[in-house]
């Protein structure tokens, strides 16, 4: 399988069982000929599955297991229980370097337990983050939103590694060269208190002033730049970035329900909708939130990809096609490096201030 | 102009002038033949204004003033030259007893800090909230959220208060007999650490049992609940609260701007749209964001309804009709009340607790 763009996958995680995950495997392949994956599973249900899959036929290398890690575990309790689950292997698969992603739809809690454990942080990584594409209005139709609930903290330090793992992604996953960041903050003046923010905001123009930062910081942003293109990657503690997440989603869920109301609500009001019937697929490919799939853990020894646990085939396509493009370019190698960077700068730092402390 | 609902309204705050706020003034008087009006601002400009309005007149009484706190004004700087403003004094009638309930679309922040100033805290309130309606997926269309930024902060004490403060305007606002709070949280179990929020959990969970709180205590809730209809009120910190709202509000948007791109698309989407008219009308009128306009300040000696600063009549009307509401009920002194009852209990609780160190 060498030479190819391998996936180490979780093919039991997700709240439907393997069936979406092998159809969303299946799209894949048929769009990318050089994807191949590594399956953690169960070998009977999966060869059950894959005999339908003409496409994945020669592309698939089955290991079979029969844990899984339930989707409504805590995650102290996958610690205990989780070992040589389908999880814990298509994480130990990129820990032994098989593949260099992993991609799973199960429980989030569980998968970022589980990858600390098994693929450990990488060099100089306080702490990991979850980074999601948000929708937006720009090019790319969306934006780069961390820390979406590895870890309801965050102080000025880890905001700076955030913003630098971050911008890294946004340059892989939208192609950006340049990428502006911003930090999430309320709007007004006086409120602007929480000492954390503004330490991270001096850190972070004390940082990119230096040069070769690779990303330009805007400052403080709001709540309501998060789906405009004035920014491209918004920076926050795991505890804000997941309500910001959820709350959106109700907002999205209610507008969409309001939406088909007001069409089903008569018969000329079915007519109509049936004559919009073009604009009304268009809306909904644009909203549609299966195709900004893909939550990205970034800061460990090798890549993880992780999709919605309800996703269906199209869902989990989108995550494996986001998996295959941080493969495709050793991802994790290209942040570790970064983030190295950093960390010979403050260790030369503090250096420096310890030389000065012992020369005063 | 006493038998009558008297609002004291800040004619010069938004980002309009005072043309929308008089518009909206109007069209509140005509629904509500029992509104009358203290109106703080410039005499001339008024008087122009005020001649176009037929239906005002008799109902209101200009205090002229020239000073206007500028919409982009830092809150320190409010509270240094906004004396004598008409967002001061549209404060100071309220605590001069001259009207119930003040009225603005000014600064945010300039009007927290001006009413901290002049009308000061209830009673027994540590700090004061700013609650506002959320779209939801229930009869009254909406749910409250609270606090929406008067705060960035907010301890355990607090987040009760804010639960009581809150479930009383719901009952007002929403007519509940027993409103469902929740506090707002993240998802996962191990995630659920937040100090502060699992002692605010602690406290509500014991102060709901001891019974005559008025309100059900549901534990902690998502982002995505707020806008279902699992829950009536959602407490949290003003800095969370803040963004969930932006970041909604953004979201909204964004959809709002697919559809019209979606509907304008080509000849056909455009006549679509045109049969699909009165489906596209009733489902703008759902989720149009004026028809819930207003953010409610709880905790101070007499009530402050803040309008948005970019609404127009309609949003300044529905911000009003709230504003009447609650100076019909005496809604500011309901809640002291209730306040006064929390804190009537902390201090014998507390004395007990000194008794019994006294015994031991």
């Amino acid at each position: 399988m060498s030479g190819e763009t391998i996936i180490s996958v979780d093919a039991m995680g997700g709240d439907k069982g393997p069936a979406p995950i092998i159809a969303g495997l299946a799209r894949s392949a048929r769009k990318d000929p050089s994807l191949q994956f590594l399956l953690h599973g169960d070998d009977e249900q999966l060869a059950k599955l894959l005999r339908r899959r003409r496409v994945l036929r020669e592309r698939v290398d089955v290991r079979h297991t029969t844990n899984v890690v339930p989707m409504d575990i805590k995650p102290s309790r996958a610690l205990r229980t989780g070992r040589d689950s389908s999880m814990w292997k298509a994480l130990q698969s990129v820990a032994d370097g098989e593949a260099k992603i992993a991609f799973s739809a199960g429980n989030t809690g569980a998968i970022v337990a589980l990858a600390m454990l098994v693929l450990r942080r990488a060099p100089g990584v306080q702490r990991p983050a979850i980074a999601v594409h948000w929708p937006a209005e720009n090019a790319e139709g969306h934006n780069v939103v961390l820390d979406m609930g590895a870890d309801i903290r965050a102080d000025a330090d880890t905001l700076l590694q955030y913003s630098i793992m971050g911008a890294e992604y946004s340059r892989l996953a939208m192609g950006l060269a340049k990428p502006r960041v911003g930090l999430l903050n309320i709007g007004s003046e006086d409120m602007k208190g929480r000492q954390d923010l503004r330490e991270a905001k001096d850190l972070l123009e004390g940082f990119v002033t230096e040069g070769n930062a690779g990303f330009e910081f805007l400052g403080f942003v709001e709540g309501n730049d998060i789906t405009t293109d004035s920014v491209d990657v918004i920076v926050t503690d795991g505890f804000t970035g997941n309500i910001a997440m959820k709350a959106s989603e109700g907002t999205a869920a209610l507008i969409r329900k309001a939406m088909k109301d007001a069409f089903t609500h008569s018969i000329l009001s079915r007519f109509g909708a049936l004559f919009a019937l073009g604009s009304f697929n268009r809306l909904r490919k644009r909203i549609d939130p299966r195709r900004v799939n893909g939550g990205v853990f970034l800061g460990l020894n090798g890549g993880v990809v992780k999709s919605h646990g309800g996703a269906d085939a199209l869902g989990h396509s989108s995550a494996i096609h986001l998996a295959a493009k941080m493969a495709l370019d050793d991802f994790p190698a290209r942040v570790a490096a970064r983030l190295a960077n950093l960390n010979s700068r403050s260790a030369s730092q503090a250096h420096e201030a310890t030389s000065g402390a012992g020369e005063a």
